[in-house]
């Protein structure tokens, strides 16, 4: 009986946990020194553990760099599911979603910024990575193009537009510390406002559109205070 | 005399413009294979050249890569200083020098990616990337809060706002291929007119700080049409 306590629910967490501290180590590796830079015996001095003991729970570099991005995705899709689960206007998921997405990926750590390229992993792990990826976007892109024709975000590209947002949230990886004077909670919720208000549409702009003499008056009043 | 003409103007316009060329191969590999992952025969290889004829113009790889972020602060600081020349507000200044700094990264695709970290460079040559680096994102704070003290700008913490804004612009080169549907020049002014929106203050938040009943009709009239 004691081979079927070993295959319990508690081992099999115990495990999961012990693969998300090792992705949390690697993406700290691959981002300081690259993924070519970095070797199994780096993430295994960053945690204090044998390389033999790594090797317990991952096969290779390759399979820890798959499960960080597929961490990074996990996080992405649920951010986007609690948005939709939350619902309210297309800014507003669109806020929630991005605001998640950073504040997880700050806090934990798991976001792995390698970016991918052929060489780094095999055909059909390169191909599942860049197929969640893809979708993600297109998620992105579809809220964006969503408040678009709602009339609540001014016209745009969604795919450029897109892009740009998902750069200021990979950079984070960069720059963040958790020592640092901003907590993930506040930078998550800065960006995600920022990120939205550059796409909102403004009470001037609207008021243009049917009456263009209705701007002097209002910045005007606004001004002068 | 053939030792003057070896060393005339054009000679050393021509080692220039080799060692730009250089520089373009480099942050091509260094943004593929990471720093770390990439040698000097692979730059050589990415010119068609041979290791020894690249030597020429350069020392080694460790300088190519302090070349490549000097390249890029060159960018940055030169498109300060055009955005000051053509004066305007904050944000048209802002604007100007992010758009500038995406088209010639984008178009020249010098801005080496690579992030830089213990190790990759001496420390004298880690020290002034990074005083250069600071000088830049100062600069571009010191506008982000020039507008929000004339009032342009809404209230923000420039210093995420920046990190933000340089996240977006660094990012491009990740995605940005020459022969893609979108050219440099588009990129750079959705980019610009995104990021500076952001922070401006719209019509319907300056009308609240005169009255705040204003805001209903302002947004009936815009929104039923």
């Amino acid at each position: 009986m004691a081979r079927w306590t070993d295959e319990s629910a508690e081992k099999r967490q115990r495990h999961e946990i012990r693969r998300e501290t090792i992705l949390q180590a690697a993406a700290h590796c691959f981002n300081r020194k690259g993924y070519h830079g970095t070797t199994i015996g780096d993430i295994a001095r960053q945690l204090g553990v044998s390389k033999a003991a790594l090797y317990y729970y991952v096969k290779s570099k390759e399979e820890v760099l798959f499960l960080c991005h597929q961490a990074s995705m996990d996080l992405g899709m649920e951010g986007l599911r609690r948005a939709e689960a939350l619902g309210g206007t297309a800014g507003e998921r669109l806020s929630a979603a991005l605001g998640y997405f950073i504040e997880q990926m700050a806090e934990n750590l798991k976001g792995c910024f390698v970016m991918l390229e052929g060489g780094m992993l095999s055909p059909r792990l390169h191909r599942l990575v860049v197929k969640r990826r893809d979708e993600y976007e297109q998620r992105l892109r579809e809220l964006v193009a969503e408040g678009v024709a709602s009339g609540a975000f001014v016209p745009c590209n969604p795919k450029l537009v897109v892009f740009a947002m998902l750069g200021a949230v990979n950079w984070v990886q960069k720059w963040y510390s958790p020592d640092g004077e901003v907590a993930a909670k506040d930078i998550a919720e800065t960006f995600a406002a920022y990120l939205v208000r550059g796409l909102e549409r403004r009470g001037v702009d609207v008021l243009l559109e049917t009456g263009g003499e209705a701007r002097v008056p209002i910045t005007a009043a606004g001004g002068s205070a």
